[in-house]
């Protein structure tokens, strides 16, 4: 992304001005109509990037987060994440079972949901496993493919609490199986707890019904929570006194612990960030002034600071946010900066409401090791050298 | 839209329970793999209804509001309103000149803008004709055909201010001139008061560039205002002591008063309000619990209160707003309703944080007159008839 600063921005006015102006007095021919369903220009590119798998269907790709603006993701753009592909759900046809320990199991309709009290709310979106490279030497070289597994929008539905009502939880259940309508018929256990009187039965995404890829026409959202429990195409809520120990949250989506015990049920995901200009694959056009930004996030509520270093962390500046924070989304941070054209090391640091920091990569590893693929949220750090190039800083 | 009652769902699952199990129990093979820039459903059909005209490219199309969730309208069913149509512009060869009352014209490129401070902002956009139909008995028979020239995007842009401050705006300057690189290169005159602090130089919508039909690469954004004044592919701010009475200020977005006068720059759109379910065009499927909800929004900051009468006028309930209100940004209200299968006339009012109340439709042509086609922000009123089905209240 070439950029040029201030100062030579009125250089560039006292030197092309009038050519330009010139060209910018050319006449133009009426443009396209009015379309029913409108599409990006042809000049905008930025795509997911898809991770190389043998079985496409059970893969990821990620949101190019270096080309975002905001804090909201195109539905177009927003991270997948599938074990089995992406179903075909005729709207109609679909249905939604709640049974179990219940006093009257319920089976829904999507027009029966739909009609119900609905809420709608700004909320992140992130895989388990985003960042999981940064435990070894593996990550991605640049902001998508080493964080690209998260992502924002707006979700509307009705609050599972009033549906959970509905059907009478009987007092002694204390845990629900989601299962999703995909072909591996994706189950996870969610227990029934406080964090869960924010959850959603969503139907729609950015204003628009659920996209495909993101569970159309029916998910669970549990806000602040690993992506993979928040199960999509949801077909059934189970709901029982146990867990049931489903392969994706034992095989997958646990912690192995440096002791050989594993990390169960983690399901919160901790206060994180990271600059997504510069970042890796970028290059700056030279010495000046740049603004570096970010996106942070929580599951715990709110992101309350976001600190910026600039030398690889002996000093840290409070970055802007852009207002309102909203809690459990996206958080935008920026930081102008004039580089001096030298190399340097450059970092964000979260901190939340509940007062967590968010931990460097060695601080994290002390404590949990490098056994796991999942949950990491140490602080990210880039390399810029001395010809703008952008690197990763463990590499 | 059908829709069952909670009472019904209950009744559904007994009836129906055993049999669409065993439907649901049928297995599935293996989905799409993943994707670069996702779609949405096959099953979604939700599009821009476009006006009836003799030049496409000088015409509107309108949000489908009854089928939208939340506030912020997917950038694909934005609303459209086009002089000239929509023109194929390269953003590396887009420039955006800023002179006339200046110290210093400035020749800006994309990249030259980009590089600045920028900031990220939820606010609605509405054309200032709007609900124009309202003002004669000749408005659409549903929410998208009536009320529909109003979208709500997040906006990312730089802060119209610091690019002033750097050209260094004389003092004897009052006016800006907006041209856009369109075919009709679309002027309007804005004045440089004090709410165009808020006004920002638009490269981002919904975290992608602009869309083509909202301005790509760079419009101007002042929240609040009337859409027109937001000159969509920005090229040039002349800055003048004097407005220049263009076209569309004069013969167009100027409203012809009862004394024969007409008012002109009424930039602000004041606080309005619309039932989107129930609303034209849709049936209750017979009665029972609805939840009745609809959009409000206003050019004066924040909306603090919608009320929704279900008897005409005569009663008034408060609805419930989703949570964070958000500044010149769109507010989802809902109320939960039992309708008793008779006759009822609804209808929503809007107050803002300015304490100004959204007026009935009489009380405004009391005032206004019928003239114009402009700036229409009377109480919106729905008829439901005892079949279920929905018209417009004047019809």
């Amino acid at each position: 992304m070439k950029r040029t600063n201030r100062r030579r921005v009125l250089q560039l006015s006292a030197g092309l001005g009038s050519g330009l102006l010139g060209k910018a007095d050319e006449g133009r021919p009426p443009g396209r109509p009015l379309s029913g369903y409108g599409e990006r220009s042809k000049y905008v590119k930025p795509a997911r990037t898809m991770r190389q798998t043998k079985t496409p269907q059970a893969g990821s790709s990620a949101t190019p987060l270096a080309d975002m603006y905001g804090i909201i993701t195109p539905s177009s753009l927003h991270y997948e994440r599938h074990h089995a592909g992406v179903p075909d759900i005729d709207p109609d046809e679909h249905r939604l079972l709640i049974d179990g320990l219940v006093e009257r199991p319920l089976m829904l309709t999507m027009e029966d949901i739909r009609r119900l009290p609905s809420v709608s709310r700004i909320h992140f979106l992130e895989c388990g496993g985003n960042s999981g490279g940064e435990w070894q030497e593996k990550t991605g070289p640049d902001a998508q493919r080493s964080y690209g597994l998260a992502s924002c929008s707006e979700w509307t539905g009705v609050p599972l609490r009033l549906v959970l009502k509905e059907a009478g939880v009987k007092p002694e259940a204390k845990w629900m199986i989601a299962e999703g309508a995909d072909a591996c018929r994706m189950q996870r256990s969610v227990p029934l707890v406080k964090d869960l009187d924010e959850a959603l039965l969503a139907y729609g995404q950015n204003g628009e019904p659920l996209r495909p890829e993101q569970g159309f026409p029916l998910r669970l959202l549990t806000p602040g929570w690993e992506g993979n429990v928040q199960v999509k195409w949801l077909r059934r809520l189970f709901v029982t006194a146990e867990p049931h120990y489903t392969r994706d949250e034992t095989a997958k989506y646990s912690d192995l612990m440096p002791d050989g015990k594993t990390r169960i049920f983690t399901l919160t995901q901790e206060a994180k960030s990271v600059v997504t200009f510069p970042s890796g694959g970028r290059r700056l056009a030279g010495a000046g002034w740049y603004e570096i930004t970010g996106l942070a996030w929580t599951g715990r509520g709110r992101i309350t600071r976001v600190e910026v270093t600039l030398d690889g962390g002996r000093e840290w500046r409070e970055a802007r946010l852009d207002q309102p924070v909203l809690h459990k989304a996206f958080t935008r941070f920026r930081l102008p900066w004039k580089w001096d054209g030298k190399a340097a090391v450059i970092a964000s640091r979260a901190t939340d409401e509940s007062g967590y920091v968010q931990p460097t990569r060695e601080e994290l590893i002390a404590v949990r090791g490098r056994n796991s693929g999942y949950h990491f949220n140490g602080i990210k750090v880039w390399r810029i050298q001395a010809d703008g190039s952008v690197t990763n800083g463990d590499a």
